[in-house]
């Protein structure tokens, strides 16, 4: 059965998404679709405005045929980690092609952008290795890194869209049976109002007329399910977590948050001084952050710190991947029920009380995010599978 | 100066304490009354209702001239070690009496009982060795122990009172130059309704009418002022502090549990699951007690581990104390000028940046207090004894 996989985050589910997973079918004929999703925490170090299964189902009903979970460990990443996992899991799925959003204003192919990086990587990191103290951010410093290595190919790092893209390129060109690439650029939304198609953009819009209670202003960008979901369903933001946050940043010892994964060069005294004097997450973001720190990766580690995330932990949980799986169409089970027998990692359609030690950091992330709101439910045991018929 | 002690907790401040220091200060004939007084955490491992400065403001208007507060690592303790701070910090002071209630029902000479404990204190650890692990309670075994021993003493250990009263015995007679002891009997009260006398019984009262707001069925048994506090100050309960309690057990390892102070015996499973499936302070009290834990113990484990309270900074704590002086009278200010040459113990008056290190434990823990309520003002830095005159 052909399979086209998408590496997504629905945070929440809007037109654009639908509207990618719609194309993602069409431009590679395939007759499954398969997402690869974030769960509870995402990429930028947020915790998701809805919960994992509502998110799953909603993908369902609008063009998913199949929603499998990004693990925590490659799911909070920066766009490397991120997309390597997406990429891993949708390979482990031996899925035939991905179809991802870009916003590069150029044409260029990805296919032979992946193969370049993977036959030069030592050239890149060599490079890489000459300017990486040079004051730039990373995003600068990879912009040049390619200006010199990959000329007139109007790479630019400074898009998140862009970076994720280059990024899935270069890990799939790694795989014996790379996926074919299908770029979604935006421009070909054409008709439709274009601020639905910043994804970025146009979720922090969706999340801030949620918080707002002002979901009248945006419905036209929502499916209808959407909108009722966000009506009804439990939601949560980085502020319900912050009482926490602050506690943990104050309770904890230096040596103790010194121990937390990606806490480096003395960043946790300054983090634990602004929890002392800060009354909201935003208030604390705005005084710990520094030059060195972009809002992102600093956002990702005070998830790392809510989340109590060890290196170790991390690491773990990148060598013993599993496929989590949220739920189906019958045209997805039919999928898995076809392939089980290829699938290059194990599945898991219910988290049983053997697989605690190999998902804990999962499991405990999950039961975290409850904490965010007394109406988030179970998010890990007795769960099965969203079953769209 | 003569001056007698009091040890006191004032959870919240009522008629009965006001009686306690009156009758400190008629039967010691003293011209000044010490409160040595636990700051925000109380030795049942409870967050006080009412900050320790308003506490202290209090005491000072109904009849203490001077308060110091008892460290953390001293305060939250079984009565033993509460006593044994508590006279460190009298005797540090050069206090020449001690003046404590005491429910017992038959006359005891409780100097004469101090002597002999520290004359027999090799006895009395063999014959508690002996019946240690005989699946008696605390208190039953040391009233076993004292049969034998000290008999015909009617010594009772089933009151939390009176095992303070025989603690502050014990600890005074071990200084060079005890305090005399003034035990003060319940029944001396006489036209009093009783109520009021009895401490914990009534404090517990008082407390959940506070909480119930019906704060009008106890002002007779409050002073005025201590009624307008509790209206109007911020008052905190442990439900306050349960969802930090409940994400630090959920967000710790069983490894990292394993480092809390007195955590023993593998009860972090127990409390680890318990605080997962409880959506209170009280639940979750209910499900994780034992018939080896009593409340009260289970409750000041509570309280390390919201505070994340390690052996070493417990034992770092008793071995720096410091007199840190909460407030004065003008008497009590006399006091302390006068003694000033003889003081045991360092002075602390203003809580300086350098006092970080050492007293650790008792700004962090103030900091977490803090949390309960976001009106609970600042507790260490900026701080000076109140000024009564």
């Amino acid at each position: 059965m052909k399979s086209c996989g998408i590496i997504v985050e629905y945070n929440p589910f809007h037109n654009g998404h639908l509207y990618h997973a719609k194309m993602a079918r069409k431009m590679s004929g395939a007759e499954v679709v398969i997402a690869v999703m974030s769960g509870n925490f995402l990429q930028r170090g947020e915790p998701a405005i809805i919960d994992k299964w509502t998110r799953a189902k909603e993908a369902l009903n609008h063009g998913v045929d199949l929603v499998v979970e990004l693990p925590f460990a490659y799911a909070v990443q920066s766009a490397d980690y991120f997309a390597a996992g997406g990429i891993k899991l949708l390979q482990a799925l031996q899925c035939d092609a991905l179809c991802f959003g870009t916003d590069n204003q150029i044409e260029m192919d990805y296919e032979l952008f992946g193969d370049f990086v993977n036959k030069n990587q030592t050239e890149i990191d060599q490079a890489y290795q000459q300017i990486k103290n040079n004051g730039m951010s990373y995003p600068q410093q990879m912009t040049e890194v390619f200006r010199k290595l990959y000329p007139n190919s109007g790479l630019d790092f400074s898009s998140p869209n862009h970076i994720l893209g280059l990024s899935y390129a270069k890990e799939n060109a790694a795989y014996e049976k790379p996926m074919r690439l299908y770029p979604l650029k935006r421009e070909q939304a054409g008709y439709h109002d274009t601020n639905i198609y910043q994804e970025f953009a146009s979720a922090t819009a969706i999340r801030k007329a949620v918080f707002s209670e002002q979901l009248d202003q945006i419905k036209q960008v929502l499916p209808a399910q959407v909108v009722i979901d966000l009506a009804n369903s439990a939601t949560v933001s980085w502020e319900d977590y912050w009482p926490l946050l602050k506690y943990k940043l104050i309770s904890s010892s230096i040596t103790e948050l010194k121990g937390i994964y990606q806490m480096k060069e003395g960043i946790e005294y300054r983090l634990q001084e602004a929890a002392k004097t800060s009354d909201s997450f935003q208030t604390f973001m705005e005084q710990a952050k520094t030059k060195r720190y972009t809002w992102t990766r600093l956002q990702r580690l005070a998830t790392y710190i809510l989340n109590n995330v060890k290196q170790q932990e991390i690491e773990k949980s990148w060598n013993q991947s599993h496929l989590q799986v949220l739920g189906f169409t019958e045209q997805g089970q039919r999928f898995l029920r076809e392939e089980k027998k290829n699938l290059a990692l194990p599945l898991i359609t219910k988290m049983a009380k053997s697989l605690n030690s190999q998902l804990a950091l999962d499991i405990r992330s999950n039961q975290l995010y409850q904490l965010g709101n007394h109406r988030v439910t179970e998010q890990s045991f007795g769960r099965f599978p969203i079953r769209l018929s």
